[in-house]
């Protein structure tokens, strides 16, 4: 059996979650995989629960997780302590061999994750941002001081569609050699369900409070509609093909104008029937042509864009219903029929599975 | 730089293609990977050209390619030796730590990766025969002693859909412990191209025989439409999900009835027009039902089974056409949208660059 100790920074849904499934797969890890996987340490923005042992007893994970979920830090836990930043907390909870994995979304965990890698440690990434910083951050996470792909060490599957295998099917083509020319699809499960709103004649405002109302977005859903989470994910593929591309360098399209960005988020809620027309007749324009708008991701050496596209009924684009995600790889030997990924881009539970299978690849590589 | 140590089995289209774009990607691997694939050894049925240095150099592979593309057998090429069996093959060709590429299509091969495993190498197959066998040969191929899956040191992506990642994808949820409901699909690109011509309305004879003028069938169309080789690859999707099944346990529709089993294939092709009613109906009462036919895979617990599904029109595989193969997955999370793969599931050169990530892939894990 291999003892993968696991260090766990950020515990919000997708942190408890991850958690949470370890502690129920246990036994099937074990069997099937010959893996025990010891969470040595769990942290907040402010807190650290760590152990030096083995890892933290099952019981009191599982404790810990209910005291979080009601709200409270993990300052407050018996037997908790502070904890400085993130690489505090990599410091304090490392053994020889961990798994650092990022279940926040914060900035601030870059350190903690380039310091794990300088330390031997491998890392697993949910979180966007620390891949879309400077390009010499996205180098010195994934690649080795060499300038080679650091895949032994470093995994980030879930940054982009969640649990669908986007970013390995990426590794797939690159590792062979294989050219990827481009990848087009629909990244935002909030803003998939918004299109396919107004592709169903429901109006904007509407279509948008039923977002909001239904947990699908943030809880200010400008940080969907604005499309920097989704430039997020463009850039990470567009740096997985190799290229050396920034978020300045992503345009980006908006849903929503310029002047209603410094309302509040009830302001911006009572402002959005007046957006209403302009999406009414766009639409309307495009079914007259056969095809339906969508929000886009396009990556490819000659630009990365992410905004609204004009696609044809008949496209797997044009056929994408409510929240899935969907990617076209076009490449070498997927020409001009292309590669195709589709299935649910969001949610707590296969996201955290994404992660889960993300360390359980990593215990394969060298240690 | 870390230098991988190949062994090919087989100098087929698939073998010939992995080691020309090996040849071709050393520049590539080396700067972007750290890697050396050096090839030791490269074999046929009955011949083996194999190095004790560090690989065989280029020129002489490349040379090597030509002679064999030529039809002329590796024994007859100057310094090539006989070899009794792929066993001896990987006895002879291995160095410490390398990788064993299965590339052929025989069931003999087998013992070969057995050993190499045994003994401490990597195995990749491209070749379904060897995972189709007793469920004891599978186990000891993808499992380890200790019974559990040996992800680390066997590969078998191209088995299953070619270089489209399915394998890849299912050992990624069923790696984070997501229950497998069922995989359903289009696993041949042959038969795919029968079902868009019948759907077209063209005959079962001459969209046969335009297969086999166009080179998608193997050259006893029998073998594709028989399904048999479609199931071989539903069994090792059920393996793969945990399933102990066998390929007798593989429930398998063929499309043509037992009493031209035994004809040659010229006599096969002659009596085809005798099979166009039939599918001409089947196809006509399928469309009234606005669907379609398609021959699709089913993995379930329940049961496994390859065959003719009428399909809706609206549905992705009523919506596949021509030789794209397409995998829809239900899991825990995929449910009740499946997460859907879709693309060329056929193809030499996409095969062998699967091959080859599967090479790649295994560099980052233990030697």
């Amino acid at each position: 059996m291999v003892d993968v100790p696991v260090v766990v920074l950020g515990l919000g849904n997708v942190g408890r979650s991850f958690v949470s499934q370890i502690l129920s797969q246990r036994a099937f890890h074990d069997r099937h995989y010959g893996l025990r996987l010891s969470i040595r340490a769990v942290s907040d923005s402010q807190g650290l629960v760590c152990t030096g042992d083995g890892g933290l007893p099952d019981t009191e994970l599982a404790a810990i997780l209910k005291h979080k979920a009601a709200g409270r830090p993990l300052a407050e836990w018996p037997g908790g302590g502070a904890c400085d930043s993130p690489l505090d907390a990599a410091q304090q909870g490392t053994a020889p061999g961990s798994v650092v994995v990022d279940c926040s979304a914060a900035d601030a965990t870059a350190d903690a994750l380039q310091w794990a890698l300088e330390a031997g440690h491998r890392i697993v990434l949910a979180n966007k941002k620390p891949l879309t910083q400077d390009l010499a951050v996205w180098n010195r996470l994934t690649h080795t001081p060499e300038g080679t792909w650091n895949l032994g060490r470093s995994r980030w599957e879930t940054t982009v569609g969640s649990g669908l295998p986007v970013v390995a099917t990426l590794h797939r083509l690159v590792g062979s050699g294989d050219p990827v020319v481009s990848m087009d699809g629909a990244l935002s499960g909030t803003l998939g369900y918004v299109m396919t709103g107004l592709q169903q004649g429901k109006a904007f405002s509407e279509v948008v409070s039923e977002a909001k109302a239904s947990g699908y977005t943030e809880p200010d859903p400008r940080d969907d509609l604005g499309g920097v989470d989704v430039a997020r994910k463009a850039l990470i593929l567009a740096r997985g093909m190799g290229l050396d591309l920034s978020l300045a360098d992503v345009e980006i399209e908006s849903l929503y104008p310029e002047e209603v960005a410094d309302l509040t988020v009830d302001e911006f809620m009572k402002a959005l029937p007046t957006l209403n027309q302009g999406f009414q007749s766009h639409c309307a324009a495009a079914a007259r042509r056969n095809a339906c708008l969508r929000y886009v991701a396009s990556v490819s050496a000659d630009a990365v864009r992410v905004g609204l596209q004009e696609v044809t009924l008949d496209s797997p684009l044009g056929q994408l219903q409510g929240t899935d995600n969907l990617v076209q790889f076009l490449s070498g030997w997927y020409n001009p029929q292309p590669l195709v990924l589709q299935g649910r881009g969001a949610g707590v539970d296969a996201t955290a599975a994404g992660v889960l299978s993300d360390v359980v690849d990593l215990a394969f590589t060298h240690p």
